[in-house]
């Protein structure tokens, strides 16, 4: 048994970790959760105890509590939203002649659990002695359904290995499960202390329902179960249902090499508005449908879906297993987040953990959806579409604020402002833009034009306006966005952001050509002449600060005249500095938490030259911390822009094992989408030098000298198609669908049905730039690139 | 009975309000508050009720509360702090034949109370006929005293007028009196709801004593009171006391022509460490004390006290009596807050109201005392002497957000930082460069080398080492203070506010001086020379942003670019902005709240030419709304030096009556002691022209066209001196001690035995500023200025 030093085994398609770590069980959940965005299961054992964080979680099912200020503020959002943990349909406990099966007692004899990033399935195999010596192997396999959104299912098998023996098993539906909350706040932790209150009960043969209504937030959810119960001899079973437990309880005698298979198929619902018995219908109707499927079609469907997926989206990476394992993870990952959210959000922790509160950032369209956009592009306009959903209350809050237009939250489960943090809930306005620049980015990349006329129209022209009365004309002309916080978190309501101005810029003209394009949008939101000149004047009239003497942009305007950040003096138990200074402080110096101006160098590469970007990136590599798991991936992708292909490398490894390796010591609460995202980016946009400006799709592919290849696999209005990097050159293959006509480091070319392999031209960027002390990326050396460990028979 | 539409009759030493309006009652238990600076009570009427908000306040006794987060973050406090309403001892109630006195029932055939100036009383005189026709009439008078701190009494006196009358009073000290918060948090609600925890009483012959301890601060008081009755008849009294209440009761048989006197004496002691015991003798011995000067005695030593003050301290404005009522009522007002502090703060209600939690702020230093120093000295050293006496929590607040020296608090009663709003509890840092400037004003009148070489001394050296490691050299060399937080609070967490850089170099060279001065300063601060260098190398290099282009100086770096705001747009009802728009958007547009860069002007008016300052004036006029109590003064001191004396009588006026007008409706949580001291501001800096750069005392006397005169009276040095100012001159005369070296209008002279008297030459400054749409100050006509009413023989 080889154990990697982070525990997980290296191989190029799964992820396993062998033996039973109780301190680590809380991130293993977060890595081992399976999800189809709809529902999410975090991968706690099947007996439920030992474990880290239980959680199941329904996309868009939250529970509401006050907001408490100490001193309160005009437009802070009085109310927040928390996602809870419902109905835990994944719980199977077992006795063993009396005796429960709890790791933490008896003999772990054999343990292990693998994520199959083909199957989409969750195995695990345990070798248990009870106390009393009696040994029984267990092995279990779990799926959320991505072609069946509403069905979880698990495959429970149990064997005595050395004698006949009596096993109970208990099949739970448990509502209201205790939880630890680390929250300080009283009313919070309140909310969240039995959130769920029941209203509904019934168990009958193998089956069972329950129906919970939210306490605050009034949303109404339903879990049931069946089970198909396989054994040799004649069973005993009882079930039954009170408020917040249902069970089916099965008791049998196994002659030894005898098993005992249960299949438990599991059905989640949850509405706003539908009543009790609706509810329960749906659910009880998803099961009948699973049921129907069975247990072996619900496993082939999961793989064909995988199949396809990675026919689309496969990342291969020759030279480094590790990094190979933790794309394909990242990928399984996005996908589980965005595959069935069907119009609701893609949370920053998808549906894998607590964290956050469940909230969806300015991440998902930044960093989640070109991933999905260019992989699965229906999951990208589903999560459009989530916002979409959100435009009364973006325009309430833009009224609130005084503004036009809309403006989308920081943080939300529903659409409204949570944060209870103005600088960010009320002032990190760039989250509108984001959100165009996204569907601008879908739209191009699938000319889905019944999209692009509705929804995208809608939110192009609804952000546009918030843009146009956020910005005034100074008295030399320019157009100034002032007091608005960036994406660097360690800096907050400066003027002229430069990320924030270029994106607001590329909003108001995409704004101003969807309008042009249909007659009917000008129609439909009342846009007049004049507001359409007064956009594009806004955007031909953008401030954006740029210092001559230094040669590059400040972050926001006086940046670069602040004090420089001790980094010498900084002891690096202080990093994230955000908990040991005050606000004040790292606002007012030249110290970065984040990829802000280097963001901008990558989603507005087209607006600077390359010796800006040159210039730009080696100052604020002096000046980023990388406090942050949104940062790794965009320096990695400026990095390789700029021909540090070591450095692109470095981060590229940090964005992609964040989770793997818990770099930020908190996977516990949730997998960090924007970070995974970050491995795609950091591979296709950095190595591959994919960018789309203006709708142009181009590449720039480099490779670096510790790797033999690179292959990514992307769809584009239509068409698959495949670039590989080797040294020296990339062929581009198109996979099906019409030919191409793409940028090759800055030729244009064609290809078609035969693949075009274009060289690659040696760079010399000459020394790479420092970071701040002691924030270095790990350097990728030789040592820590293991080869792939044989997966087990 | 004449009354004016503010319900208080005009008279120039007294304040009175005829008859009972029982909804003005809040408002005016605000005015007729009696303080002595350690103790203060609101204007209750004696018999509890009606009532609008009761308050006995102990200066520096608080309660404490955790203060809630929806979001934390490093530096906040953890803990607030709110003035606590003690045990109320002002409770006399009445009982008529059997009939409770309450002036909602029955007849109020006369009713009204005065607060007079001289005499240091609040008296009252009511005739009450009961719901069945019994006339009585009742006559208090109370005071706190001046000359015994921790003592108040109340006379007591009620006469039948019809015929023989059974009459009871009880007189209490009644704890944890039921209040009305108006908090929406409830743990503070909770703090609030009987704070005191019972721990002795005691009652025999006519005196009781009750002590208490706060639930959470752990602060322990005592209140004490004893009684003389005199009534021609034999009573029967009871006395008895529980764990909140203590209660002497008095009943009598009062013949028609007859009379009921009590004198109530009230003693009350607080400490965060005596016990029990000591606390209670303490108590019983000021008690004591107070029986031994018997009520003839307290009312002597009062008046004398008050004779004194106004003989240094008066003001007289021929030709305006409202205004002259009004600026002896913000005197009266300011040496109640200020007396007899001893080593607590000055609140910014002081003690007549528990606004603002019963915090002290900035106002303190840079508002009252001014008028303190140059008036009532020893009050002004005392209230600096709560300064130095927190210079450990300062420092070690310096030292939570990374800095050096010492970092005093936004808000605070106990000298720890109470402010859960970050950009001014972690960010407006000139309060500590305003204490600075207090204790230089204090030194420079008083020439106190005790006070300058012990805590004068310590309090600069420590500012100035904040000050050296809050800024930095940039690049140019300047000296940069970035991301602070200036007086106007309608900008926030800005680069090189003028006004702080301004109060910042004096400190530092303040600092330096003062440790030239003594050798050993220099030793006990351990300050070397390197560090006296690094402050001088601060100043000189101070950066002080200007705008070529506009001729003006911007209150922020960056401030003049900014975005106007839309006055003309703004709803009239949506004054304060702050309750109606997000802080970011006033935050990022020229909108002030209150003078900061005029400010600038007056503390700092050497910094700046004559014309900077009309052109700095008439720019900052046109933007600042005064939605703050803390401008109007201001504004009236540089609308008179720059010779716009109309507008300064607006704004003095405007000052003046802040409390009386219930300008910002909120008189009923406490009088505004900045905005009183505003009217002294006016009158003396602004029409006097007072100025105190570098210790030399000017005068640019200027008399409004609409008055006869102004004369006020000052202490510098030991000299007692007055300023008289008539139209086309100014008298100076010394009352005592030694000649002086003045200046008036920029000339030296020389005043001694013989008053001198100068001319002033005529100014005409063109056209007045204008203010923001709808924001101009209310024009001061004749039509308003009232004869006084003759006062009630």
């Amino acid at each position: 048994m080889t154990e990697t030093e982070f525990g997980y085994e290296c191989s190029p398609w799964e992820l396993r970790w062998r033996g039973l770590d109780v301190d680590a069980l809380q991130r293993t959940e977060s890595a081992f959760a399976l999800s189809n965005g709809h529902l999410g299961l975090r991968g706690t054992l099947e007996e439920a105890e030992p474990r880290g964080l239980p959680g199941t979680y329904l996309n868009g099912f939250y529970e509401q509590h006050e907001l408490p200020y100490a001193e309160g503020g005009y437009g802070y959002p009085e109310e927040g939203q928390t996602v809870v943990n419902v109905t835990d349909g994944k719980i199977l406990r077992l006795l063993v002649e009396d005796e429960p099966l709890d790791m933490r007692y008896g003999t772990a004899l054999e343990h292990d659990r693998v994520l199959d990033f083909r199957s989409g399935t969750l195995r695990r195999t345990t070798e248990w002695a009870s106390p009393t010596g009696r040994r029984v192997r267990v092995k279990t396999e779990r799926l959320v359904s991505f072609t069946q959104r509403a069905i979880a299912a698990i495959r429970y098998e149990v064997e005595p290995l050395d004698e006949d023996l009596q096993l109970v098993v208990q099949s739970d539906l448990l509502a209201n499960e205790p939880i630890e909350s680390d929250t300080r706040d009283p009313r919070v932790a309140a909310a969240l202390d039995t959130p769920l209150v029941a209203q509904f009960n019934r168990a009958a043969d193998y089956q069972a329902v329950l129906v919970h209504q939210t306490r605050n937030s009034g949303l109404r959810m339903a879990a049931a179960m069946d089970h198909k119960i396989e054994v040799d001899d004649g069973i005993r079973t009882r079930v039954h249902s009170e408020d917040d437990l249902a069970r089916l309880t099965v008791a049998v005698d196994v002659p030894k090499g005898g098993r005992l298979r249960i299949t438990k198929f599991l059905a989640y619902g949850w509405s706003a508005q539908r009543s009790v018995p609706a509810l329960r219908a749906q659910v009880e109707a998803a099961l009948a449908g699973a049921r129907q499927t069975g247990w072996k079609g619900l496993i082939n469907e999961q793989r064909q879906y995988l199949d396809d997926f990675w026919a689309t989206s496969d990342i291969e990476i020759d030279g480094d297993p590790e990094l190979q394992q933790a794309v394909r993870f990242a990928l399984f990952h996005l996908l589980q987040a965005g595959a069935r959210g069907e119009t609701r959000a893609i949370a920053g922790k998808g549906l894998t953990g607590p964290g956050y509160d469940g909230h969806a950032f300015w991440d998902t369209e930044t960093f989640v959806l070109p991933v999905l956009t260019y992989t699965t592009p229906d999951a990208a306009r589903d999560a459009l579409g989530w916002r979409h959903s959100t435009m009364d209350k973006a325009k309430e809050r833009a009224k609130q604020l005084g503004l036009r237009g809309a403006a989308f939250p920081w943080r939300s489960i529903n659409g409204a402002e949570c944060s209870a943090y103005w600088p960010a809930g009320t002032a990190a306005f760039h989250v509108s833009a984001d959100i165009a620049d996204a569907v601008l980015r879908y739209v191009n990349a699938t000319e889905d034009e019944e999209f692009e006329r509705g929804c995208g129209a809608e939110l192009l022209v609804g952000t546009a306006r918030l843009w146009a009365s956020l910005g005034h004309h100074d008295r030399h002309g320019h157009f100034r966005i002032d007091g608005v916080t960036g994406p660097d978190e360690y800096s907050a309501v400066a003027d002229n952001n430069v990320y924030t101005n270029l994106m607001a810029r590329r909003n108001l003209l995409a704004a101003a050509q969807v309008c042009e394009k249909y007659p009917d949008v000008v129609q439909q939101f009342e846009v007049d002449i004049a507001e359409l000149d007064s956009w594009r004047a806004a955007a031909d009239a953008m401030f954006l600060p740029y210092n001559q003497e230094l040669g590059v942009h400040p972050q926001s305007e006086g940046f670069l005249e602040h004090d420089e950040w001790d980094y010498k003096g900084t002891d690096p138990s202080f990093y994230p500095l955000l908990l040991n200074y005050p606000y004040f402080d790292l606002y007012r110096k030249q110290v970065v938490k984040q990829a802000d101006l280097v963001l901008a160098l990558h989603l507005c590469g087209d607006s600077f030259s390359p010796e800006e970007k040159a210039r730009d990136f080696a100052y604020y590599e002096a000046r980023t911390v990388r406090d942050s798991s949104l940062s790794a991936g965009t320096q990695s992708v400026i990095a390789a822009e700029v021909g540090h292909l070591d450095l692109a490398y470095d981060y590229l490894a940090e964005a992609a094992l964040t989770d793997l390796h818990d770099v930020h010591n908190n996977v516990r609460n949730g997998l960090h989408m924007a970070s995974l995202a970050g491995a795609w980016q950091g591979t296709v946009a950095g190595f591959g030098g994919l960018r789309d400006h203006g709708g142009q799709l181009s590449f720039a592919p480099r490779l670096p000298r510790q790797l033999g290849g690179i292959t990514f696999r992307l769809a584009f209005r239509g068409t698959r198609f495949q670039v590989a990097i080797r040294p020296g050159e990339a062929t581009y293959t198109i996979l099906s669908g019409d030919p191409l006509e793409l940028v090759h480091h800055g030729e244009r070319f064609t290809v078609g049905a035969d693949p075009v392999t274009l060289p690659i031209a040696d760079v010399d960027p000459g020394e790479p730039p420092v970071q701040p002390y002691g924030r270095a990326p790990q350097r990728r050396d030789a040592s820590r690139l293991r080869s792939f460990v044989a997966p087990e028979a």
